[in-house]
């Protein structure tokens, strides 16, 4: 298996209501940002990351579309779905396609335009990232679902709502040193706990925003990384994925996100890293409670010790485990097929020592961590400088 | 990059209106047949071919679904989308899993559940696969599409309705001796002549069906092939893909398929096969109109000898280019995202020599054409028996 480095990462300038695009307006634009950073004339292969360009937009053959779009046919160009995991499963599907030795330069991008329907439809559209059958046919939404994991959570190990709020109150500050990010506003824990209840326990300054965005990166084997691109190379020491049980009632354990584990589990296998050895981390915040599951799932705390770590500041910029420098889902905005490409594009840029004031000291070694519905799959990427 | 065969196979037992089977059934029911064919008893990685889950179902996150109800979290699961050619990317991505060494034993399943809407829902979904901005919007829908190409075709070489006509009756007679196929009466030029006016020129039964359906094969590398199989393992000697523009009036050439052109010429170099030396070609016949230009494309006849070659019998089991042994879309039905996994599963079961009343004598080396819209994306595989 080859090694695999990214050269060059893109994303729009802002994310938000992005009104006077569409779709591909987007995703062209995230894509030629990548394009001239890695500092490539040509790509040999693509994949978009899209969870519902049908509901959304009425449009799928997405694959195809962006590649006419960027000018880059007859080049192969292929969708990956896997809900809001959609971009952390392309971006693995580019590096096996790099890994196998198919291709050489792959573009992987990610786009999501959701607010072309209304919020009502938006909803349904993203239920579908649960059990259609035993799921949202009885009418529980992501909120509701989230909600009961956060009751659960609370249930077991005392978390409390304000250790919740306290997740958002540290995205968005981190959010707010980002250029791009569509809620950049500083908020409290009063802020989160006076705003309106969604699905109790969750405010809704506990969600993450419907966006329009798109993300890109330009894979390459590594052995030619540093020849080709322009930019500092980082490379992928891990890809891993891993699926659980779609409906969020059939787990064995309610407060835990098992795949996440088990995708983790791999990763470090497979980059030859501990936790303690990895720099900073951009993970699912898709709601509050799911970043402190996460972070307990990564073994970057013990289970049950998540909200208290993120009262603490543990996991602020310049703190022992810094998550979500970029904002994370909550402040950054959370276009879903676009998220995991995002994520991996806050890595380089911070092993770079590209993220401005939001950076982290002396990053070298970052991971990612992006997973579908509630965590009926997780990827996890793990990326070091080269 | 490792060689990769296939060592297992499976469909539903009979394609068509699956009204007492949900997505998730029809799925699972093939993949069961695949993994019992191949005679594993794990699989370490899963790739789903779906064209529209979230229009067709309100299902969506495919992937993990399907490994969850086939009893196979926490492997990788993802869903792979390519519009009609949905299937063929997905049996790709597998490819490029095992021949980059990442997983051993990979299922890759298509399926659409396509009957639980309305006949006008399915056409909306359908065209999802156009370009949405240009085409869908203004009212033009895959009929439309197709009977544009045949005019364009007709035109410039002369090709006939009988001649489309000719495609469909041999369809049908390959069809009427495959036990899975939905519409396996034989037909006539008059039948189809005499049928209801789709799109002129394209009468109904020049078009494929609205089908439920699912196909699986399993793969693994090929130096374990011979060990691992119960059945003759048959290896992928050429897996590739190409792009056009999404939109057809953005082709230079209206008369053409050029994405299966250049996914076939890779084809060639990549398998080191000429045409001459493939005993069968499972093609995309979503119109008789696109069976005539693919084998164009293919370079199995001349520019334009399509339809001649056709209505001489050339292309008819025992004669010299069988083409659509199993029926082809047009009578087994066309399951959009499992229609290129499907083509794959007739083409080893021929390989094998197991075809029953439709083998194709002597059969060693057989390709497939699966593609997407009118031809936005194409995958070619070419397979040789070990």
């Amino acid at each position: 298996m080859r090694d695999v480095a990214i050269i060059g990462v893109g994303m729009n300038k802002k994310w938000g209501e992005l009104w006077e695009m569409s779709m591909r307006d987007i995703f062209v634009e995230a894509a030629l940002d990548a394009i001239d950073n890695a500092g490539v004339d040509h790509v040999d292969s693509m994949y978009v990351g899209c969870m519902s360009g049908g509901l959304f937009t009425g449009q799928e053959h997405i694959g195809a579309l962006m590649a006419d779009y960027l000018g880059q046919c007859p080049v192969p160009a292929t969708r990956v779905e896997s809900a809001c995991a959609s971009g952390g499963a392309a971006v693995r599907a580019g590096f096996m396609e790099v890994a196998s030795g198919m291709s050489d330069i792959v573009l992987v991008g990610g786009v999501e335009k959701m607010n072309d329907v209304s919020g009502d439809d938006a909803t349904y559209a993203l239920a579908t990232a649960s059990d259609q059958e035993w799921e949202a046919f009885s009418g529980v939404t992501f909120p509701g679902l989230y909600a009961m994991m956060a009751v659960a959570h609370m249930h077991s190990y005392g978390t409390t709502i304000e250790q919740l709020a306290a997740v958002a109150v540290k995205n968005h500050a981190n959010g707010s040193k980002n250029p791009r990010a569509q809620f950049p506003m500083k908020i409290t824990v009063d802020t989160v706990l006076s705003s309106v209840l969604v699905a109790d326990p969750l405010h809704i300054l506990d969600c993450s925003p419907i966006t329009d965005g798109a993300a890109a990166v330009i894979l390459c084997p590594a052995d030619r990384a540093k020849q080709l691109a322009k930019n500092a190379p980082v490379q992928i020491l891990a890809s891993t994925q891993a699926s659980d049980t779609i409906a969020y009632h059939s787990r064995a354990d309610l407060t835990a996100i098992e795949s996440t584990a088990k995708a983790a589990a791999a990763a470090y296998k497979m980059s030859g890293k501990r936790p303690d050895q990895i720099d900073l981390f951009e993970v699912h915040d898709c709601f509050t409670i799911a970043e402190i599951m996460v972070m307990e799932a990564l073994g970057l705390v013990e289970k049950g010790k998540g909200g208290p770590a993120v009262e603490a500041g543990e996991t602020a910029i310049g703190a022992s485990i810094p998550i979500n420098a970029s904002g994370g889902l909550k402040s950054k905005g959370h276009p879903v097929g676009a998220t995991g490409v995002a994520q991996i594009v806050e890595v380089v840029e911070q092993l770079r020592g590209a993220s401005g004031e939001r950076q982290v000291a002396g990053a070298r070694v970052g991971l990612t961590q992006n997973m579908g519905g509630t965590g009926a799959s997780s990827v996890v990427h793990i990326l070091e400088v080269m």
